[in-house]
């Protein structure tokens, strides 16, 4: 066997304990009672030293070097490219750093959880200064091994390829007419009213609903399936894609566009190439276009006013409310598509959102990079929060910079992906229109062409072009935002 | 670190693969679309192989000869002899027997489960002498290496310390009455009736009324849950124990005994000593043990009379069937303790599954030991079907001796495990029964005294002593036919 096909068959033994990891962490957030949680988080831990120290095996170095000077065919370079990036993430920096990140992230995750609670930012800031100062360590180590910035090293974690400049051209572009337009819809809305959901929807039923929306959605039940948890998300494996939701009881809109939005992400894992599987060129290939995807069903498609007549035949019929005016169809498309200004980023509206990312954008970008201290974080949310949506948060730190858990163990960088997500989800589907009648088809309920344009150009490309270079291929373009500025305005105005 | 607490670091180091691997097993039985098989396979395969090669460093050699020598405590010394024996019969085998046994075991079984539908024992002999000529060659190591006969090692592997000397005596005196007792039992059954539950039981009410028995049964549902699987069973880990069961909607008799039984299982492993966790120390003491407290629960307790009382009034009230004369609880009594000779062991009554043991039990020792060949089997089947049961199974493989998976893939030794669970258990009862009024407590329905016998006496104990001194110190005596012969004359005659 050769180093490449060496190289191969060690990064598929480490899938298959990425595998174990990933079912193990559903079952945690899913299925396990409380009082597994700790021989649980033993196990897991055990299992993260496992694959640590298969990444860090020494004759990995040797095989690289041997196959980097082998012929290989285009897509073995690309599946060799894969490789090599993720074994140079994971073991550019010393033990030691990992693990004082390790502590200090946890220490300050942990308190978080209570001082976001009561608002102190004191309290907080304490924990948090050791986490910024280990981050900043870890980008420059990161920048040193990758020629890059400290951020733009940080963002390559999540948006390999993506950098500061790119972003600042993007995002200025965006807060250039996102303020106005914002203040234009509010305008138009506030003439506007719309009855919310009301009463007892009980969670049998919603999950009867959510699973013939998955089947619309084509989800693939034979390799995946719908569970519950706190935070809802995407986990599992390609051939084993487990989504999950949470049910309220009060309402049934949050819930039913939360399960399209994790039908995106799961029919990308069960799109993705199976000749590849087990390699990073068989994975996903970025957070940013894993968003685009949850991003392209549940904005794309799932509040397209047209899917949701669908929804809204689907929901009265599984809850009998045939005369309920909260299912009327009018009455579903306004609840999925108002707008408000408000502090926190879970809960904003596709409109409101790219102005939450890109003030966080800005702010661990120049924290990052050394550009501004810990301490002066909270003045920067208020004075940008003030610009973007007209809000203070002077001494509301709980509803401002303290409202995330990205930052508390040290995520710096993963912020961008939901916009860019969302960015890449209006230029897909512009590019989708120029060959396909999307209305027609969502019009008709039988939604396969759209599914087909998508395994063609983004799912079944796994990681074998750059994010550029895929981009490019699907939509004759690198990614700019004038689609996602006309989408918005289409949707909003 | 001395070499003691090596060792005991490195165990607890592989409990926590051995825990990922217990749920994912669980997983894949209760969970798992059958699209994930192939991927999760090829997965546990690596986990075993990481397993294995944890078992197989060769450090420990160094270890346990240093530990032995070492001054420790008595139950250090009992925690050392529970590591060494699982060491050594998980090294003791070349690996390509290892691998042999597995690639011919799969053959086999695959094949059997079509060839035992078209009752074609050449077919299955075919691939079955094979399994059978490797399954020697693994007795006559481990013989080598325990100074046991070629059975009584493989018996050491469910059964630690058993020995066919026991067993034979043991099984001897049971073969002396058992037949006579049924046949009593069959002619006082002959002039009963019993109404049979015909209809339309909904699984979620039986799931409701399932979780209703094990809360009575004191099931920690804060480490453990219930969920369904195609073949019941007990899995997960001491702190997160997961029991599964299978609905059938025309009746509820089966799933709900079956409930009973896997609990049992259930609050053994979460009664263990949670001191020695991760430990073999801290583990179930033997197959035979583990079964004895599930037959404690089915038979001991959820067969008995006053519990069926409870049980009726349960039933009827989840079936709001408070009038239907199938749960009289006469009735389910009757239900409960209905007899017959059948040719399927594991569709068998508590009365003939003895003889259905100690069939396979005679048959196997003498082909591990080979006093018989694989093709004499089906002869010796018929034979002693009809010297225990009556029936003649002469041409009837499928209902013969091709009905069991165990000996497909090799796994012999392990039925005897059965019939000693069922033993202890009536000895346990019969030792309770000095200081508790079992049959009043039952009444009560506050099982409370009961299980703290069984906690004191059997769950804490864990592997801390063999298991004869287990038996001695809770019973007082070591096991014996005695107290089982009395309890089934009791229960049927």
């Amino acid at each position: 066997m050769n180093a490449y096909h060496q190289l191969v068959e060690h990064t598929k033994n480490i899938t298959h304990f990425e595998h174990l990891s990933a079912i193990c962490g559903w079952d945690q957030a899913a299925m396990m009672p409380a009082g597994g949680a700790e021989a649980r988080a033993q196990a897991m831990a055990a299992l993260q030293v496992h694959i640590h120290q298969l990444m860090n095996q020494p004759q990995l170095t040797e095989w690289f070097a041997q196959a980097e000077q082998a012929p290989l065919s285009a897509e073995q370079q690309a599946v060799l490219r894969e490789m090599k990036r993720q074994w140079q993430q994971a073991t550019v920096l010393p033990e030691s750093l990992v693990q004082a990140q390790s502590i200090a992230g946890a220490r300050c995750e942990h308190a978080w959880r209570q001082q976001k609670q009561d608002n102190d930012w004191a309290g907080f800031a304490a924990n948090w200064e050791e986490v910024v100062k280990l981050s900043r360590e870890e980008a420059q180590i990161r920048a040193a091994a990758t020629g890059k910035t400290p951020y733009d090293a940080m963002l390559d974690l999540y948006e390999p390829g993506a950098s500061t400049q790119a972003l600042d051209s993007l995002f200025d572009d965006v807060k250039s007419w996102l303020p106005t337009l914002i203040d234009r819809v509010l305008e138009k809305q506030s003439h506007e009213s719309v009855l919310l959901p009301r009463g007892n929807y009980p969670s049998e039923t919603q999950k009867s609903l959510g699973l013939a929306v998955m089947k619309q959605l084509q989800f693939d039940f034979d390799h995946g399936r719908l569970d519950e948890s706190t935070h809802p998300f995407c986990g599992g494996v390609p051939t084993d894609v487990r989504i999950t939701t949470r049910y309220s009881e009060t309402e049934f809109v949050q819930s039913l566009m939360g399960i399209v939005h994790e039908t995106g992400h799961a029919r990308y894992e069960q799109g993705l190439p199976k000749a590849y599987a087990g390699t990073p060129a068989g994975e996903a290939r970025s957070m940013g276009i894993h968003e685009s995807q949850s991003l392209f069903f549940e904005m794309q498609i799932g509040r397209n006013p047209l899917f949701i007549n669908h929804l809204a035949d689907l929901a009265s019929q599984y809850f009998n409310a045939h005369n309920d005016p909260v299912f009327a169809k009018a009455n579903l498309q306004k609840l999925y598509s108002r707008v408000s200004k408000d502090f926190i980023r879970v809960d904003a509206d596709e409109l409101t959102y790219p102005a939450h990312v890109i003030l966080r954008y800005e702010i661990e970008r120049d924290l990052i990079n050394g550009v501004i201290e810990f301490r002066d974080v909270p003045e920067l949310w208020d004075h940008k929060m003030q610009n973007y949506l007209g809000l203070s948060t002077q001494g509301n730190y709980r509803q401002g910079c303290m409202q995330d858990i990205h930052w508390t163990d040290g995520s710096f960088g993963y912020f961008p992906s939901y916009t860019l997500g969302a960015m890449y989800a209006a230029q897909f589907m512009a590019a989708m229109k120029k060959t396909i009648d999307v209305d027609g088809v969502i019009h008709s309920g039988d939604l396969t062409p759209i599914f087909t344009w998508l395994a063609d150009n983004i799912w079944c490309q796994g990681s074998l072009l750059t994010t550029d270079e895929l981009v490019k291929q699907a939509t004759g373009e690198t990614l700019n935002a004038e689609h996602f500025k006309a989408h918005l305005e289409k949707r909003y105005l």
